[in-house]
């Protein structure tokens, strides 16, 4: 007898119910208390302190968990400071909390992520659990796949740092393969998996080990993965001043005014540190939404094998977010959808060599280290009304490593006035919705040049901290 | 009014043959004596020295084009030994000579490339004018493209060394758009751009010089490229011994005995010169066969746009090989030909990525550093008549770097058997058509590892010559 998805997901919820020491499982009253009644206000759970006032977590456990980067506690653990038990059970007991307060993104076993920021706002996706769980501190480091942002999304949202490789940097081999033909389309656009974490430090520490610095390297298990070592850049770069180009913000695609606003403070505070920084030109040519419509053309180039619709094919319901499922792009599409399979494959693929060409030339005509651009046009927004990311997938499109520094907070008194979207799928800014979630920049380098971006994004962080 | 073709190639002739010096044009009387009158033994242009007959390049020139490495040429001009000018005259000069007496592979511009060393034979392609010019050393280094086998069968046939690196180690943007999308689609199999030369010093000074040796090198001008500087390996690696996989013979596409006996004999002195050989097991999973026909698969995935055949497209007619345009393989292919597109696109990514899996633990298996393998079922075989080069494009598939090194020659005494061939588009073996043919064998290293390919070459190369 088929089983039938309800039943796969209760069996799947029970095991994960059964992982958790009964111990560090809330009491229903407790539960209702410390997630609050749903005000906003009340539902800033990292402000509020809740892990505090659970008292689940001992006044060590509490520092382990929130005082220290990856490196540090490695380092403690080294020299026999902490042992790798109390480690591991502070962060368990701290990711339990995590899993009943805030539970992947939206999915038909989990339900719903919540940000622990602002319970009212998405945590981004697909890899929001993960940003949830970090920026929780319910885990110090952790991994997602980014295909059009699903690593940066979440970190922005979260206010966490992250990270986005080059393709088959990090070994991707043993995923699960995707039920549609689409995204295996040989060289279309392939997910990277890379780092979430609360510093530039952990974010390489972590691509070093993975990487590892010696050739073969990852390769060595995973076919699929560059047999390119980690390159150690010379320390004395970390004091070089960069050049660093500000993308324009394309028209189509405005910034609400917390994004605007941060990305003008880290410019300003980035000339100030002595860094030169030029504003690139916008350019048809060059444009996010070009990269966006593009990339959103390879994601779907190859139709559902069966033709079936999605809900049909996987035989369960869509999560909101995927059943709004609507054309996300009201300007129509660069190369003509209209065309044959054959033709359609090779106007694409000219179009996609044409776009990182002439990012190729804006890097080459402005002697650029790094590219400085939002990470979205909005901060976390209200539940499943996040837009169209064609700041974080232009890169995706040209592979161009790209990671997420955190940076301020939207704020009702300094952003006041509303702001309505010009495309029909994206979401209104709101002053008092929005109020404190947190803001970012986006660092970016050529392809492979992940070591550049990740010393880059040190260097920016440091300048953004002053 | 529309232009020939037949007029387009005259023009085309026309200026090539006023490029040259008319000092250095050959009356038909002389260029006959030279050319011999067609039997075989009369045609072995090299054996019979026919530059030196020819009168036209002094003592000082012959030496100069007959004696050295690109690396000493090198020197001698930068110590002021040699002027460029010297050395510039003497190769055009021998280049001038070797386009009278050989000339692209066979096309309708300039005709047919014989091979210098036997014209009854093929220079192979499609980079055969390269590797005729590179053995007459009318040139002293030469560059072919190969997404098949075309830097590495024209190197076998004319007894020179040659190496296809990994697809955009080396710079290929700016070339010519293929008129079919077939070979755009992306990721499926692209063409390599690689050296041919008379010794693996020269691949290697080639590959530094064009790949750079500090990152970003060569992407700075190619947003293709991969931005991955040329590694120096420990010069005290020379000495290591190798872990050397040989590839067994696929039974579908047997050896002819000159190429069997080369290979035979190359394992036998590197054994005695202290390196581990392994032999490889026959697999279906990573058989040469199963890599030719799904390298065949993906060459043949998109359709011609316009439905038409290959002569109406291009508006002329089809040179003799091609025009044999039969389906290469007679027992069928690994991946549905009936399939559609989507799902035929799809099931073919899985059985590369099977293919390169196999291979990959292969590799680990057997601790490999490199597989020693033949370049061709056959040596330069008479014109028209090669076969499906199963044991070069296997490597294309999963892009692993691969070069040739020469190694001894056909000989009807040593292999007087004749043989027929097993599939009806393969050659014979022709003991007298193939007397003297050069032989050769074929060094392989995984992906990307094009450093550590060329490094065992050089001490393989060593080991042979002993």
């Amino acid at each position: 007898m088929a089983v039938t998805w309800q039943e796969l997901a209760a069996a799947h919820r029970a095991r994960q119910q059964a992982s958790i020491n009964p111990e560090w499982i809330l009491s229903p009253e407790s539960l209702a208390k410390l997630a609050g009644t749903g005000l906003p206000d009340e539902g800033r759970l990292i402000e509020r302190r809740v892990v505090e006032k659970s008292g689940l977590l001992t006044d060590k456990e509490l520092g382990i968990t929130e005082h220290y980067s990856v490196r540090a506690l490695l380092n403690m653990m080294a020299t026999g400071k902490l042992s790798a038990l109390e480690v591991t059970v502070a962060f368990c007991k701290r990711a339990a909390l995590a899993q009943q307060l805030t539970a992947d993104s939206e999915n038909n076993i989990f339900g719903r992520t919540l940000n622990p920021l602002r319970p009212n706002l998405t945590a981004g996706g697909s890899s929001g659990g993960e940003g949830a769980l970090v920026a929780f501190r319910g885990s110090p480091i952790g991994v997602g796949t980014d295909i059009a942002g699903s690593v940066r999304i979440p970190s922005l949202c979260c206010g966490v740092y992250g990270f986005k490789p080059s393709i088959d940097r990090v070994p991707y081999g043993g995923q699960a393969p995707f039920p549609y033909p689409m995204l295996r389309a040989p060289g279309g656009i392939a997910p990277a998996a890379g780092p979430l974490a609360h510093s530039v430090d952990d974010l390489t520490l972590f691509m070093r080990a993975v990487v590892g610095s010696s050739t073969p390297n990852a390769s060595r298990y995973d076919p699929k993965s560059i047999p390119l070592a980690w390159r150690e850049l010379e320390t004395y770069e970390e004091n070089k001043k960069l050049t660093i180009g500000i993308l324009t913000e394309d028209p189509e695609y405005p910034l609400q005014p917390p994004v605007r606003r941060a990305l003008d403070e880290a410019a300003a505070r980035l000339t100030r540190a002595g860094h030169r920084l030029v504003t690139l030109p916008h350019n048809a040519a060059s444009s996010a939404g070009l990269g966006g419509r593009l990339s959103f053309q390879y994601y779907t180039i190859l139709p559902s094998p069966d033709e079936k619709p999605l809900d049909q094919v996987l035989g369960e319901p869509l999560v909101a977010s995927l059943a709004k499922g609507v054309h996300p792009f009201t300007g129509g599409f660069p190369v003509d959808p209209a065309l044959e399979l054959p033709q359609r494959i090779h106007a694409l693929t000219m179009a996609r060599d044409a776009y990182a060409a002439a990012w190729h030339t804006l890097w080459r005509k402005y002697e650029l280290d790094v590219v400085l651009a939002p990470g979205a046009a909005t901060t976390a927004v209200p539940h499943d009304s996040y837009g169209v990311p064609v700041y974080t997938c232009m890169w995706n499109l040209i592979d161009y490593p790209a990671g997420i520094i955190p940076f301020g907070k939207a704020s009702k008194d300094l952003d006041p006035h509303p702001q309505k979207a010009v495309g029909p799928f994206e979401p209104d800014y709101d002053p008092n919705a929005m109020d404190g979630a947190p803001c970012a920049v986006q660092v970016v380098a050529p392809r492979l040049q992940d070591e550049e971006c990740l010393q880059a994004m040190r260097i920016i962080d440091q300048a953004l901290k002053n």
